[in-house]
């Protein structure tokens, strides 16, 4: 997963071309040699395509709240402990568990044929037989919320979108409301059920599971993704006009409350008060794929970039690495986290959740004070092609809670162009990192630590981003 | 699907650019301004796609010997009779027809995981409960062939393959034989079930079916084929050492013997004694798919090139295209038409059966007095980008049964670098489907037939390819 809000500073960026023909650009800062020489190592990292080879065999999909997740988490505390961490230790949490059943579809008029399709977190169940009902088509989230009320009772509406692949995520948030809050916009209308077009960028067979939210008091329908294919195989028989019969089996349910818990390891600095530096992923993954690059190639960038710290000198600052739990069906171990250590200083938040291909672009949200921290991470990230956005940082559903609270955030936005052709998918799989890529992001985040963790300069709260 | 010996002649192209230096190439022959206009309006051909789109649309999935099936060759009499085509009929057969069940497969230990998997036709089935048994791997079909007999008794064989792709499919024979003939060479020696790694070039989760075969007095063992990312799952957890136990449950079962036909449309010809040219591809698909382009693609790229010259002067020659039934699960339309249409006189035959892309080449198997033929070939196809191979044409599971009593070969080979990433996959729908390349091949085939149907010279028998 990521968050639904990437897009929101995107268009900014648009205006820095200009604005640097108009002025000269300043000097930029100069680069420690300690920081160049931990940078250039990292691209031969191996540690993070080992953490993602043997997450990816050793456990493979780890539903938040399930005993896969229990399991990923013993085998975490190995792996970091392995590593030479310190105060490695879970941090337990309940939450509630959604767990998927059966699930098929079938068109059964006018022209028989099968579907390809999986539940969406929190979907409600047919009757165990399957609902049967007629399709009213809606080709983009805004048709269906202009249905009028009690126009779609008893029927299965079905939600298009027309999503495209884009660098910086932006439509996700663009297109994925269909997936997000559609279900609950059906249901208030009177659907029956819901087939939504997959929030996703492929055309292959595979639908693209992720959370819908129903808000209380609305009893959750029965709500699944079509594959990209299937889902245009509707529009088309749509377009010839004859009613559409579907047929649907879905007896996902809700477990009651279970355990989960964010996995925690040190790297401890020198100076208790200059403040946290926190970095992570999330362990927990959806239940289809094996969760490679959502998110054990988040986890494995973060641990990897810290481990090359550990082996070094002290750093000032101490680095924290959570692997979060339960970050898709609602973040809950990020808010488990922000509770927990709520009163504790942080200097700097950041987490890697947008797969393993290469870091593009930078972002922060830095007290001033802190403002030449950022112009050194301008001049360190260059050489591996990153350059510095006009946007404020602040991405991320796990450090989101934290960074509520006014922790200065620093993001490494990962290029999004083949995110959402494997995003939730089953074919989210180890053949899908690319380990250049994976290993020019361990080298962006050692940078990142390099600096932040010995930055001199005070690293105080900040305005979070909205 | 496509022949198994598509493979056999690649190598010889090898020597012409070599040859083409030593001796200054003979002149083309001229090409004629009405083949010409034929070929570039084709062009613009919306025929071909319209069909590939119905056939997907309307009937989806049609698995040779099922009501299904039937369904597409009611469909399809409908279209050939509305574009105009002549005589359009069917022809039926019996045959025996196996249907695929449940299947379902997990590794049990040394670490759970569920596996992505599909029957191979004609697998046997497990006991509904399931069959659970350790697994021996096999990197390659020959390190499966040179275990010792009784070796595998009670285990589950698993055989990978390094499959690549390749523009004139020879790597599918090469590597083939893993799904052909393994599964038989699995159960003489005794395993209780086999699961392959896909005969496919892709990295999703979609795994690939197909034919295996048994030969007469072996019972069927459960065979299936692994996606490419769960046998590179499999080969990873062997290279730790520990033993791996799997359990699978195949449910397929042979429903006895039923109808299938072909379906057949002609453009009559001026001149009976000259023979037919016979053109088709095959209706039957996969059940995974919608068979886009295995091999809808096919029987709408040689139809739409067929109405083209029926919509002009009559032709010298019949022009007969055949929608063959039952083709993926043992060429059983091919054989019938054989034996149906024996003393017919053939003039030349070719299908259409490697997908949607581009034809990038062309070979013959032509009688001496028909030399003329294939050099006018050569001149009105190279602007389509098509070269005359060096080898002797014949390719086709449905047109080699004619083939092999002496009729005269025309194969319009199409690029197959994409085609094994699809074939015989839930993915086979119509987005795989390129108009514009689809567009190409309706040219190419037009371009053949308006040469061969109309050719002044003898067209005779010929000594089949071996």
């Amino acid at each position: 997963m990521m968050k639904h809000t990437l897009a929101v500073l995107a268009a900014s960026t648009l205006s820095v071309p200009l604005m640097a023909q108009r002025t000269a650009p300043p000097a930029p800062a100069p680069v420690d040699a300690k920081v160049a020489a931990l940078r250039d190592a990292a691209l031969k990292d191996d540690v993070a395509y080992d953490i993602v080879e043997g997450m990816t065999t050793e456990i493979g999909p780890r539903l938040a709240g399930t005993e896969a997740e229990a399991r990923a988490r013993a085998w975490s505390v190995t792996k970091l402990k392995a590593l030479g961490f310190k105060n490695v230790r879970i941090e337990p949490y309940q939450m509630p568990v959604w767990v998927r059943g059966v699930e098929t579809g079938s068109i059964l008029s006018p022209f028989p044929q099968a579907l390809k399709l999986t539940a969406l977190g929190n979907s409600g169940a047919t009757p165990v037989g399957g609902l049967t009902a007629q399709v009213v088509v809606f080709k983009t989230y805004g048709d269906l919320a202009a249905a009028p009320a009690g126009s779609l009772a008893g029927k299965i509406a079905y939600v298009g979108n027309a999503m495209e692949p884009t660098q910086d995520g932006s439509s996700y948030g663009a297109f994925g409301p269909a997936r997000f809050v559609g279900p609950a916009m059906a249901a208030s209308k009177g659907a029956a059920a819901i087939v939504i077009r997959s929030i996703g960028t492929d055309h292959h067979r595979n639908p693209h599971t992720g959370t819908t939210n129903f808000p209380e008091g609305v009893t959750p329908i029965p709500s699944a993704a079509l594959s990209v294919p299937d889902a245009e195989l509707i529009e088309r028989i749509a377009t010839r006009g004859k009613p559409i019969t579907m047929t649907l089996v879905l007896t996902p349910r809700m477990t009651g409350t279970h355990e989960s818990g964010n996995v925690i390891a040190e790297v401890p600095g020198t100076d208790p008060k200059a403040g946290i530096v926190l970095v992570g992923g999330h362990l927990d993954s959806w239940d289809l794929g094996t969760g490679a690059i959502d998110d054990a190639s988040g986890v494995a960038i973060t641990a990897a970039a810290a481990k090359r710290i550990l082996d070094g000198p002290r750093p000032r600052r101490t680095i924290r690495v959570v692997w979060f739990g339960a970050e898709e069906v609602g973040g809950f171990g990020g808010k488990a986290y922000a509770e927990a250590h709520k009163t504790e200083r942080h200097a700097t938040a950041g987490e890697s959740d947008f797969g393993a291909d290469r870091v593009w672009r930078f972002e922060t949200n830095l007290p001033d004070s802190a403002k030449p921290v950022g112009d050194r991470l301008a001049s360190a990230l260059a050489p591996l092609g990153i350059a510095r956005g006009a946007g404020v940082g602040g991405d991320g559903t796990d450090v989101g809670p934290i960074m509520a609270l006014g922790v200065a955030a620093i993001d490494l936005n990962q290029s999004g162009t083949r995110y959402f052709d494997t995003h939730h998918t089953p074919d989210d799989t180890l053949d899908r990192v690319d380990p250049e890529q994976l290993r020019q992001n361990v080298a962006a985040w050692t940078t990142m630590l390099a600096i932040v963790a010995n930055a001199p300069e005070e690293i105080g709260s900040v305005v979070p981003r909205k």
